[in-house]
């Protein structure tokens, strides 16, 4: 079974703005190495997946440096592979935009068209989480679904009315699809990843985009509920989709330091990154580590206690970090404390300066000299 | 000395639209199994340069294809390499497109400030040449030159008006700079490759775009030819500028199956490209072949003369190809006649049928059955 | 099911010992642009084999130049890939040296060890055929048997002595197995190329090796026959082991000329060899070229039939070439005839010399001028 | 200038038998994360080599899953790039191996040949340094020098006696050079890295290994000391033969906890490495980690001080590593203590278990369970 993994990764909206001004979300910086984008692509990879199509449009160098020929992935091949596909010029008078999810996949019909596969599994940059998509394959077969969507069952009231919520028959199939509705529907979310047979989504693409469809979810699931065969795989295991909010950013970081969920995102299967000439993290004599994770390149003098520790960071004699996710590059001066704060990158924290987040956590941007 | 290369491939305007309908110019395939594009990067590549930016924009995915990751070209490298760079998308309502040859650059800022290179060679991804450039980074230094561009001595007039002229002191400084002006200045052209200082460079794009510049003759290099030394290295090799017109196409292919030329081309320095997995061409026992180019994958069975016949194709019994340029997995059909033309990919020439050029030459457009 | 490829190219011993005197004979060049082990690696690869082991020593830098990384059979992979393994120095006083097909395999049993395939594929680097084992794989498992080999039915007396020779039950389980026996046991001879249990295979080898076991048939399949389940594949397709003698050799190249040897070696499955940047071959205005195979970067000014031409061969005006093998880079002067003949690598004939093999095919050795 | 690189990584003697039972010395793994010859191959690389051979004959499979197709030190490249050179069998009763240093080069002639390099820089596999050997080339012209030689003085008597001794004139020629004198000649000593021309080299070869002659110093650089023009190059950074004790090894590895050996060691030039897809170390609640390098993959929850904590390490609750060096993989149990230890690679360090160097390093060999 071949199939032709689409990533999703071309929207300027954001819910981490202070974290996206330059950058896509995809590319986002996550657990001290990764970028967002890592997890769904070696998901994609795990799953035997040998072409993979990145649509990305907002800030794409971030992706394009990242990725390159996607050889950490194995993706640079002889056939197949990885494109990085951004919106083009056809002609004058025509703004090269993805107008939506659908145009996005439509705009790159060529990909769909060439190659042998028989389905598509389509998944977004932004969201963690270590799946083998082989189980949806069967349960998409098994089901003779004609698009599998994995879905997921969650409480948080806040957090439903962000996402499109089904309702489905006991066997699975979806009865209902409501995407985003102000009053809850369902406790059970779609997350943006859909299996389906590559034919089936070129014809429906076909008939609905010339006639203005722009989203996948909208303008061709919803609308075809009743005639197709649309199923919810339950995923169980742990997701996150960083770019909702700093909140979420910010304890998708956290949770990495817990045993489990460690285990489960990085244990179970590989996820891959672009890895970096740094050596190895120097400790010394005077620091303190506790629960922490702490990436290549560091060097640490100061106190480090639950937090995310990016590549090539330097943390002072006297610093005191805590809580808190400093990313690559970053220099946190003598006797300054960090506390519930995020440090993007290539930021210098001056000596004796206090960097704490009080009742939200304080984000400082890329490049700060403070 | 480090330099950062610049391949300009990113214009919608071309002079050979039956070719260029769904490519980019640069992408236009020449001599068999050849793109335009591989003359400059090879050109690139064998002067030492060990990054290279592509700026396209105009159906970029043909480059993209051919270039992938560079590798063909030793481009796939830890830190430099290959990048294939298209205008994106930063904010609402701010249309990605390039605006002109030095807005491109402008927009790719990023490149020029990120590498520690100290010049910068930009050429165009659509002319046929083989030159090292060693020569001009040493014609360069020895002026003291802010700027050096390659310019060339033509004859002819019609040719003329479509290039920028320049007129130069003795030891070739360039004190007059025409842009494609209606009457003739100079016989000297401008070839639209330009050596220039990195830092200087940018300081001229920060002046310039800014303030409404958008093109690198006519808003950076004409209004400052007093204040900076520019100066003109006389190319005196072969040098063709496929987009021009059918006619140059043409010429410029048929060019190859002079000794000369071809040696001048291929055998001065290496011109790569990207190989594919095509058996040996096969001439079958009753095929007559005169004065032609050969590609790999071909079958011929029928007769071709003063040809060039591109990787793939097959020319079966009876079949006449005189004057003619096949390009690549085309069909020429049993008893079928060619003359004066260019048949494009992908094409099927039926049985008997007659595709003849008499003034001019006739074009088949990709894919056409006929 | 995951397989592991094995590729025997280690001995000294061959029947074309001109064209072997400095390279393994699995680097031989065949078909104008191929080595031999092409054949192999290729099969293999599209028989989605993703981790393959050449086991070679004698001479094996022409193997190491031409496989590489393995790049070119898309084996330069993260986890995986081309493994080229010569015996090596581990005690004093112990010869580093393959005593045998099994003791080659024993000595690398870290392969074997290490990889999580479940099954072992072993070829011989001097066969051309093109074959998908898929097949291979699905008869061994529907036999429940041990070990399958590829076996096939000839009638050329003088050949069968030179292979072991298998007799069969009807339904393929071969009762017995003579190794290269003077008087003819049966028709079916064995292929060399056996598809194995990994578990097996390494229990196997820890039986004989240490006991004074070396060679894969006589030692460990003949006296298993009994206890083993051990089956032979019928393979219809075109085979031939070039190594066998010059005439051999000579008649395999040839057979490429005909049209349904071609499409099966090359048109099936696809054949992937090391590329190299030639410009496509030129055929000259006064040149004749008949039924005749014309790598790339050849120049032909003369007369070619019934003939192979290797990469970047020139032959002058008036030079006649007929029934002949030219290797790569040799120069075949003005007026010299070749005819029944192989002419071995950067050789160059001289102006009007003759090389004319009567009742044999006349060789002449690597970097001969004459 | 462009220089052939030579890496001698083919000895099998050892002063550190325990590391080097099953892996070239070369190979050797140092600072949590490196090998020894990744110095010798950066400074290479480092210096603008773009061809690399590497001789190894003893255990070579360590040294070529480390290396590669050499892309992690932008060694794969169309030209040039990385080859890694066995002895290799020839002819019936000639035995492959390297009879010595010089004897080594010989038999691999063929890579002298056939590149186009003016200069050739030996060195050896197991020395840890970093340096930009641009400066030893200016040296070796501003010289007119035939070969130039890296040396350094060194006090410690012991160790004097291990080495090749030099004196010189006051411009830096070698008058005198005693190979492992047992009474001290010169407390300079060599280095073992021969920068020298390639004609040279190849003249002085042919002209001494069919006489008999082995090695580099020995046979070939003492016997030419008066013809030829033979200098010292005075390298004044931190160096390190690994390989020489036990207790050199140990030193060497707790020398980059120092500040000013880590900075002159890693930040100098870029030193590479093969990299792998670890998470980043966690270091857990409970954990103690003071002046200790804690490589990628690994899980800390015990106490480390003093030591070089490997990729993949796992330090369980209650256990103590001080003044130790753990190898990749390996597991220390709850509740047991490693003090002045080594202990290699796949180890499993049982509950409780106290492993404690008293006058020595204890050595725990590789795959211990204990």
């Amino acid at each position: 079974m071949k199939v032709l993994g689409l990533i999703l990764a071309g929207s300027s909206k954001s819910g981490i703005e202070q974290l996206t001004m330059k950058r896509a979300s995809a590319a986002v910086p996550v657990f001290g190495k990764y970028r967002a984008i890592d997890f769904t692509i070696s998901n994609f990879v795990n799953s035997k997946i040998k072409k993979v199509g990145v649509l990305t449009q907002y800030y794409p160098r971030s992706l394009m440096d990242h990725l390159g020929s996607g050889k950490e992935w194995d993706l640079d091949r002889k056939t197949g592979g990885l494109f990085i596909l951004q919106p083009f010029f056809r002609k004058k008078d025509e703004i090269p935009v993805y107008k939506g999810t659908a145009d996005a996949i439509f705009q790159n019909m060529t990909l769909l068209r060439r190659g042998d596969e028989d389905f598509v599994l389509i998944g977004s940059g932004d969201h963690i989480y270590n799946f083998d998509f082989s189980e949806l394959y069967r349960f998409h077969l098994s089901n003779a679904a004609d698009i599998s969507i994995l879905t997921k069952e969650i409480d948080n009231e806040k957090e439903l009315s962000q996402y499109g919520q089904v309702i489905t028959e006991n066997d699975g199939r979806i009865t209902e699809f409501y995407e985003k509705p102000e009053e809850i529907k369902s406790k059970r979310i779609s997350l943006g990843v859909y299996f389906i047979n590559k034919a089936l989504l070129i014809e429906l693409l076909y008939t609905s985009i010339p006639n203005g469809g722009k989203d996948l979810v909208k303008d061709i699931i919803i609308p075809n509920l009743k005639k197709l065969r649309v199923y919810a795989y339950d995923f169980k295991g742990y997701w996150s989709n960083i770019k909702k909010s700093i909140e979420t950013y910010y304890n998708t970081n956290m949770d990495i330091l817990k045993k489990e969920i460690r285990q489960e995102l990085f244990y179970q299967n590989k996820i891959y990154t672009k890895l970096k000439d740094y050596a190895p993290p120097k400790i010394n004599i005077n620091a303190s580590v506790k629960n922490s994770f702490i990436a290549d390149g560091t060097i640490i003098n100061g106190m480090v206690k639950n937090s995310i520790i990016s590549r090539g960071v330097r943390i002072k004699a006297g610093a005191v970090v805590e809580n808190s996710i400093i990313l690559q590059d970053t220099i946190i001066s003598e006797g300054s404390v960090i506390r519930n704060a995020i440090i993007d990158k290539d930021c210098e924290i001056r000596e004796g300066r206090e960097i704490i987040g009080e009742n939200d956590i304080k984000v400082i941007e890329k490049g700060t000299i403070i």
